[in-house]
């Protein structure tokens, strides 16, 4: 039992927890929370302890979608807010992580592999090892993993608020149209679950058509299997602006060891980011071309991701 | 002497050498040296430790102006080239640390203090501590500095080649100038110094004037002495896109602890700087204005911060 640690990825709609054994890397005890059930993380952690026919762990780390703020940590969305301190207290973690789930994805970067993982380009080895991720989903997050001294360093950022920049002819009308309305385009305002809709959405109105009332995943389905120019041209635009974006990330982190796109939407249209002009994007940055060409590109599959991070992020003692 | 430290900033043009004295903080032995008189670092730095009259220093941090890539240091500009275990190894450095130039401005960023700035806006506490540093020269080079368990670990990036968003009527006839022989706008095709004389040009044009063959320390000081509307409303926007990108570094790296413009253009305008739109640009990012209103704003007024960043970085055995 020593050699497991609780590991827990606790998002705006569910919690999931697990054991993670730090002897064979093998997770059990996997159990998924609605946490619109539960009163707080606490009452959460109460009821799967309960279940498990082991000693509690004296280690854990938790994933949480929340911004990172020391100590206290609140979820504005479901109102839980907890003491990192008081938690790993109050359940006898000796040694205890809380991390931002973005955070935690970087942490998860070098473990990921086989059904964990859909390559986009191989890449070429160029000595870097400083590794990027992006996820395009309710907003759109970033973090980047680097070594110290043999320690993985996780950072997570906020790229999906720096600006965007129109490239093509429909980008330039597409921005045009949107300028009035936003006054600044910024990353997410496009490149997000929303921003999909609303691509469908403006991409309408400049050709003249009445736009449908479409969810996100609406305009990609229609999208992937070819049944709607308008949302096709969404998606293509969705996945272009997602090149650049991810370029831009690489470029102002110096992480050119590796790109992993993360959240909902990409997993689920990889044939057609494929098709799209993402990776020339990706590598459209002038002098800099040549490094971003050698860079691996992945879109992460699992939909677990933060639970893999938790598993191998430091722990601090408390 | 066990307490004094070999640190040089090794730049394009000139070589400066200083003993750094841990132990009060003090530089000595301050020398500055042509490059072209010299055919290699070695050749400088043999004929500076032969001045000293006090025994060879055995820790050493050196800051190059060039890309960060393992032992093997190659200066294209001047053809040098040094391996940093050799050099290591021939002048008795027992510790040794090589750092790109901006990785060594990182390090500067906690020691800088009176003269060697000029404050912008000094900041509200948020709790952050990640630093970052942008400076536009002849590219526009950044770095971070962040605290790893007390160890100051940094990294240096390429925002320069990120894009570059128009926002103002002006910057959007700009772009359209632009786009037909430059294809995409990244940040120093115009944030830089040939960006700022570029910036002069093309604002003429689409003024229907005929610029005059200006470099940038030409429109920089026709614009501060305010003889020139042109050249006025060149740096205007070249500081307007400089809080733009700014503010997207920040974000993209989550360094809220304090941005410091570096390079070699920004301190001789810092007047003009205020009495642009800098900050508010910097600020205009959505959802993230809040975090970005409480960032400490510095110009890096000292001439020698890679001295002052290669006297505390971390040195290493060889």
């Amino acid at each position: 039992m020593k050699t497991k640690r609780l590991v827990a990825d606790v998002g705006g709609t569910n919690t999931r927890l697990a054991l993670f054994d730090e002897s064979d890397g093998e997770f059990s005890a996997l159990a998924t929370f609605s946490n619109r059930e539960f009163d707080s993380l606490e009452a959460v952690l109460d009821q799967w302890l309960a279940s498990l026919d082991e000693p509690s762990p004296e280690r854990g780390c938790i994933a949480v979608a929340a911004p990172p703020s020391g100590d206290q940590v609140s979820m504005i969305n479901i109102g839980w807010a907890f003491s990192c301190n008081t938690l790993a207290r109050r359940f006898g973690l000796r040694q205890f992580t809380c991390l931002n789930d973005f955070e935690a994805n970087a942490h998860a970067l070098p473990y990921l592999q086989g059904d964990d993982l859909e390559e986009i380009y191989a890449g070429r080895e160029g000595g870097h090892t400083t590794l990027a991720t992006v996820g395009p989903g309710t907003g759109l997050g970033g973090s980047t993993l680097q070594w110290v001294n043999g320690v993985a360093v996780a950072r997570a950022s906020e790229p999906g608020h720096a600006s965007l920049a129109p490239v093509t002819d429909l980008e330039f009308e597409i921005f045009r149209a949107l300028l009035p309305t936003y006054g600044d385009i910024y990353v997410e305002l496009l490149v997000s679950g929303a921003g999909l809709a609303r691509l469908y959405e403006v991409i309408s109105q400049v050709q003249g058509r009445t736009p449908e009332a479409l969810t996100p995943a609406q305009v990609s389905q229609r999208a992937a299997a070819g049944e709607d120019a308008t949302c096709e041209q969404a998606l293509h635009t969705f996945c272009d602006l997602l090149g650049s974006t991810c370029g831009d990330f690489v470029l102002s982190n110096g992480a050119y060891g590796g790109l992993f796109i993360a959240g909902g939407i990409v997993p689920r249209v990889v044939p057609f980011l494929r098709q799209s002009d993402f990776l020339q994007r990706f590598r459209a940055k002038g002098a800099m071309r040549k490094h971003l060409e050698i860079v691996p590109v992945h879109v992460i599959t699992t939909d677990h991701p933060g639970l893999i991070g938790a598993a191998h992020a430091p722990l601090q003692e408390r």
